[in-house]
């Protein structure tokens, strides 16, 4: 197993949790649609901004409006820590002590760098579109320019990530096991419902393959 | 409609998906499982964690591990902002600029204060465990003493929060509108799966009515 890339993203409660593959940080933040994003704006608290996330190799591209307050300071390429959570079930223990939950997260910290060359915005645009439905991308129409002007993009290297993963079942004191209470896991999945198709859409036009097939990815 | 609490809690960006008034707030810390709990821990970056959250009337409990070192700096007092977000569905226009998600959030804003008082502490015992599977509160063992020792159990005051809320159909450009793509909502429902008893259960304990049953609060 990898070592963690810094003394921030080292696990240490329940270190046995930790995972610095990236195989495993890259199969958590491609199947999370959407991440947590906090960073310091000036104020007394730091904000935190959920929002969709894409990843192409090494780096992860956010994107949001350049109208928007909230991004101005992340603009300004200040310190962040991304984290995305995939809650996979509940650990339900005879003790509330100790219930968990099953889960899958990563956090990533590093400095957001924006994002002003075109082909990297095309980039980017294409695979924020995928991450979201993959297949979307080659069936929507693409950013114009002037969308591009209005788009703040966001990168963010993953060369300081770590994933905690917690799988099984629930572990109860020796003391609590011959308690009459039901032990074990319920485990939770998101699946898509059926497509709502937009009031003005033609009625002669199909239900895309990105839509109809529909699952996240690394999901069977 | 209530007015933002606070100039933070404001919502600026799509300010009609704002909603300042406490039940849309309550419902949705009710509903979501977990929320994303950032804080300064005199790094760089702000830390950001996952973790349950439970409400009681006007105040959030969060709770570690008083032997996590990443709990520290919230046990001092420090300000937070927690975020918690439900992904409702994809929302795919015919452009990908116009791409968007049918989700709502809840921002909070405060200082978060360490639970001491017996009867606090058992309250939000019952609370965190209720709010991962109502009924499970009356189910398991409540926790001793000794294990209330070794938790952090922290309190969040409601006093500076803000939801923000997209629901409905894509809105595209009046010139994308005759392109042929499809443009809807993929809906997004997350339900429990068979659970799955401990493997060390007695075959003769029954599933409970909180697993049988399991839905989240506001579900139907």
């Amino acid at each position: 197993m990898a070592d963690a890339p810094s003394e921030r993203t080292q696990v240490h409660r329940h270190s046995e949790r930790g995972d610095y593959d990236r195989a495993t940080i890259d199969a958590i933040l491609d199947e999370a649609l959407i991440c947590h994003v906090a960073f310091n704006d000036g104020g007394g608290a730091p904000r935190c901004l959920p929002t969709i996330h894409a990843r192409v190799g090494d780096t992860i591209y956010l994107h949001g409006s350049k109208a928007a307050r909230a991004w101005k300071a992340l603009r300004a390429g200040s310190e962040v820590c991304l984290v995305t959570t995939i809650a996979d079930g509940l650990v339900l223990a005879r003790s509330a002590f100790n219930h968990s939950m099953n889960y899958r997260s990563v956090v990533v910290f590093g400095k957001a760098r924006e994002v002003t060359d075109h082909e990297e915005l095309h980039t980017a645009a294409r695979a924020i579109t995928s991450h979201v439905a993959p297949g979307r991308e080659d069936e929507a129409r693409m950013p114009t320019d002037e969308e591009y002007k209005q788009t703040l993009l966001l990168a963010l290297p993953l060369d300081e990530a770590s994933a905690k993963v917690r799988t099984g079942p629930p572990k109860d004191d020796e003391d609590d096991r011959d308690l009459p209470i039901w032990a074990g896991v319920l485990p939770f999945v998101t699946d898509p419902a059926e497509p709502l198709p937009s009031p003005d859409l033609a009625p002669d036009i199909p239900v895309p393959p990105s839509v109809a097939g529909y699952r996240r990815p690394g999901r069977t």
